[in-house]
């Protein structure tokens, strides 16, 4: 973790607009002069200002000769907005501390390139590491062209989403759900397989937060040969829009009926196991502007992601209880890899919710 | 968690000789005259002072007028120590405040009966919580004339104590492995069953923990059928005693070559499976002495015990990593309950240990 209080403020900030900014990276920026900050800003939702120009609009005169805190390399591209690197140069400031680089293929470089022309020092990597962290799902999504994924499980300790009886609500209690909502609220997509979609019905919006209040994740059904019908509430469109990712195998007939109940829908390849190829899917959602996808199951989706080596996070709720090997398995891998094969991953919280646990952690190593 | 700062030493005290003490209860005892502590003292091993005679020993003159506090109510019979009530009557003190009663048939109240027929003061419930919390072995053990049962299991998130080649060394990391040997050191038993003791050949002793070092625990090899040979570590008497505990079903071959190789040997009675019945085989351990049974599997071992609703606690070692549903499950219930029916644990700890994590549940609520 950074100790420079400024650079401190300024991940402070960017995390603040985390739900708000997407597909934008959630950057926070201070300017300071003479050891006084004297101006601060965030990321806008899209089309308006991004964390720099807050900043300098903040600042105003104040400004020249300062030393500028981003978390993101600030752009050199004309978007919806001018270029950072221009109002910086513009406003006069003598120094622009950047958290990391950013990878999008329009800046990689260009925006500190631009500084450095215009005689503005630039130094990179004070709190790298946290920022590293905070816009993993952005770093992950510029660099490989695919939306971050987080597989969310409520198991229980013996890693079952249901019972013999095959009664799956309630497993976590309501501490442990109410943050699952929190997850989603941190995602543009919420991601389901048509077992789960045919099996609970689930609505997958986001309720009962903690502002601030972005706009609702995209839900995404993903359904390879059109098992699911156009009904229920993933199809009540009031509630949230509703994306169906589907391949050649499904019926024209399932397709017309999701289009016409007000879900789009988009065609993808078909992987291994005859359902949607999970890197296609991820392309699909990237582009269209999925920073994060929340994978909520079922075991069958999550095991075709864990096998794809397509899983960047793990947030995996335990609950206090043993179900039986009557139950399903929460995760799908079958059979799995050798011990010495297996991927170990890093793990980053565990933390109590009531009698539950909260298990987060990271998979891939790289971001 | 009580804040009076007398009981509180007396608990500390009696935490720290947890490991030395059985098959009596590990207790603390300190004396206060006029706001100040004159002497304290903890349960020594069998044979040895009890915590109040040791405190008293301590005091001297100084315990007359004074206030005792103790973990457990003082006993009141001739065991192989002399009555502790007579003693404390003998030096004069004015009051006792206990934690709790002693569940013990021999105590059971008439060591504070004793006390009051002699005009000393008598309070209980300071404290009362923790004691009960840190004796729970040894008052379920008085209790219930049978062993406090913590089944260990070091599973991957999705609960499989193999991989899908058979592989278990090692699911978990050496901090976690380290933290079981400090669970065997606790404890007066380590339990496996007979299909471990062929797949793993374990050793079961207690390695690398820190002071202080009580007895080893026994080590048990519960073999209902007399499949596991009289050879292999845990028939090497040279690394600690070892007992098997068998039913009629087991050849006699089998029970002359466990006696020939130096282990004891028990018969039981059977349970619905045809092994050993795991309330029979902690009847037997009780009668051993053993207060705290640690049964770490394998999962069939675990499936008798949470089938038969004698599973006191869990500490669930969780490693980074999914196994897939080719690896063995941890937990061997087999179908498992109902959800509605499923018994909820109360969750105690959740700690990291490097990635692996810690988790500690109290399931009877009894004691």
């Amino acid at each position: 973790m950074t100790t420079d209080p400024f650079m401190t403020r300024a991940l402070e900030l960017g995390r603040g607009v985390r739900r708000l900014t997407a597909p934008n990276p959630w950057v926070g920026c201070v300017i300071e002069r003479d050891g006084v900050m004297v101006g601060e800003g965030a990321t806008s939702p899209p089309g308006g200002l991004h964390a720099e120009a807050a900043a300098l609009a903040a600042a105003g005169e104040r400004a020249r000769g300062a030393t500028v805190f981003t978390t993101l390399e600030p752009c050199a591209h004309q978007g919806r907005t001018g270029p950072c690197t221009e109002a910086l140069i513009r406003a006069g400031v003598a120094r622009v501390v950047s958290a990391i680089e950013d990878p999008d293929p329009h800046v990689a470089g260009r925006g500190h390139d631009a500084l450095r022309a215009a005689s503005v020092t630039v130094d990179v990597g004070i709190g790298g590491e946290d920022a590293t962290h905070d816009l993993h799902p952005y770093l992950v999504h510029r660099r490989e062209g695919r939306s971050f994924v987080v597989i969310k499980t409520a198991t229980s300790l013996d890693g079952r989403v249901t019972a013999s009886d095959g009664a799956s609500r309630w497993i976590t209690g309501a501490a442990a759900r109410a943050d699952a909502h929190e997850l989603r609220a941190d995602s543009q997509a919420v991601v389901v397989g048509s077992g789960t979609a045919l099996a609970d019905d689930p609505v997958l919006s986001v309720r009962d937060t903690q502002p601030p209040f972005g706009p609702p994740p995209l839900r995404v059904l993903v359904d390879g040969r059109g098992r699911v019908p156009a009904t229920g509430a993933l199809f009540d469109l009031a509630l949230a829009p509703t994306l169906v990712v589907t391949t050649g195998r499904a019926p024209q007939a399932a397709r017309d009926a999701w289009v016409a109940a007000g879900a789009a829908v988009e065609m993808a390849a078909a992987g291994a196991n005859g359902g949607v190829d999970p890197g296609e899917l991820l392309r699909v959602l990237a582009r269209l502007g999925v920073l994060q996808a929340l994978v909520e199951g079922g075991p069958t989706l999550h095991g075709a992601f864990f096998e794809a080596g397509l899983v960047d996070r793990v947030v995996a709720y335990v609950a206090p209880v043993v179900l039986g090997a009557g139950g399903l398995g929460g995760y799908g891998v079958d059979p799995g890899p050798p011990l010495a094969q297996a991927r170990r991953f890093r793990l980053t919280q565990a933390a109590a919710l009531g009698d539950d646990v909260r298990l987060e952690y990271e998979v891939r190593t790289n971001g």
